[in-house]
């Protein structure tokens, strides 16, 4: 049966420390839960926070590189897809993740949180300010989950896997 | 000599009328400069709006479409870029413009703003609300420049070019 | 009314002296058709000799170019599509293309004549080996057309743009 | 520790029976080496033969779907990449291989050699025709492996990987 993948986006070179630190929290609890945790890749920010976090206990990790080789590579990393197109990888981790989950915001996440609303993914917020959460929530009808905690991530997280599980057993 | 390209972005499907007025404006201002109009190439919204409205001044267009054929293409282009990859294709429509104008907003659009923000591209807002002004101000320290009316915005695409033109003048 | 593209593909620093001179050549007399001529956009063998001949005769040029900016663009080009995506953009050249003009050999090319059979896109090879020949023909069983002089390549792509025009023509 | 990422590309929906049964006994044959086996991810031919063989004996599966979401997916995927970009994600395949098995051909696989070619990525070819072994050999100084049997495929493969983590060894 298919793995639930669960999206971390957030910011790269520019990441706060606070963000970095709830990133790898988050991995862990992820991979806690059985869940494969997906990034962007890289050995900077959120990606390489979240990922660290869930290799720390012994979770399954992917990043989606935007360069043409692994040298930029996470060293939390289990397998590495190679896209050598720049953000245009942006939209694969957003059709590839089943909940996304946004730690922090710059340019390039904020990208990814527009195409997850457009590709009606469900969303949760962590260490989101005020300004972006009015902003994204104005751009759709589906509400967008603001969380304060790692564990309330999991939590929502949680809540809303079941839900497409259980769409997916009725489909079947 | 390299033709300038101006990248018009705004909704599709879910265009108001005033986006797509403003946008039929701005084409048929741009192609009177003599630049090229770039866009998402399709036959909806400002897209199609901005197309048009070039086309009608005998301007040079084209289209950047996210389906594999040109079925989907706006009747005012001269070219159709066919990519088939979806909304992918946004980090490309960004990267081709040296100036990129933003007319409406939505979450394809905001996907836009985001990565020309991330590229360094200017960026020129009409129709667009507080929120999303505030918002993409917030992301970076270069400015948004803010305009009411299409003439407003050609004219800061003037200031734009000229500067871009002194600079590679120096260069060579 | 859409315009023509001719897509010219070839190889890049590998191209030979006879693959750069054809390429000149098929541009200028691509450019006397009033048809546009699109490439992979860089400043280096087919792309740029088949760009340069079409400038020569006031032709119009487009480069779809691998790089994330568009310092690598040859002189040739009217219009740059900066796709930041490396040889994933292979697939854009392919499908933008009306007909896809194959002049050299080498993998790249090989890629996207491959890609060329796959969209069902008329093919004409000029200065493509005997092994080559063989291999792709044997792909498909639709017909590639073998030339050996760029009037030749004309006078094929001719009839084939006026087969799809007829075509376009009985449906609207 | 990064996994070692077995790429098997051939045929999809015009794949022979043969080519089938034997990406099944290859995708079984690379899980028990402990590798990773990732595909184009579709539900036929050879990217579902290797991903339900890998899956039999309790491998580890990636598939780089080119569809917009995963309603086309193998069932043997327990991991599926989506990105909505049609044959665009060729690329992504070959790039993030280690050593990239063919296994028939059609024009997509087609276009898979000539990329990995490109990429420098080792090759080894199963069920694949002269014509193709002589024009693809054509195209390199670096030399394709011809196997006649899965379990030369896993003997080819060992060795390569091998080699690179040896060389990986050395320069940390």
């Amino acid at each position: 049966m298919r793995k639930i993948i669960i999206g971390v986006m957030g910011p790269g070179d520019d990441a706060r420390k606070s963000d970095i630190q709830t990133a790898y929290k988050l991995g862990k609890l992820i991979a806690q839960k059985g869940w494969v945790v997906l990034s962007g890749g890289r050995n900077v920010g959120v990606m390489d926070g979240v990922s660290r976090g869930a290799k720390s206990a012994g979770g399954l990790t992917i990043g989606i590189l935007p360069t043409p080789d692994s040298s930029t590579a996470s060293a939390g990393l289990d397998m590495v897809i190679v896209t050598g197109m720049g953000d245009a990888r942006n939209s694969i981790n957003v059709l590839s993740s089943d909940v996304v989950v946004v730690c922090g915001m710059n340019p390039g996440t904020a990208c990814e949180v527009a195409l997850a609303i457009k590709a009606k993914k469900p969303l949760i917020f962590i260490n989101v300010n005020t300004k972006a959460q009015t902003f994204f929530q104005s751009l759709t009808r589906q509400s967008i989950l603001i969380c304060s905690a790692p564990d309330e991530v999991i939590a929502a997280a949680q809540k809303i896997v079941g839900k497409q599980f259980k769409l997916a057993h009725k489909k079947s």
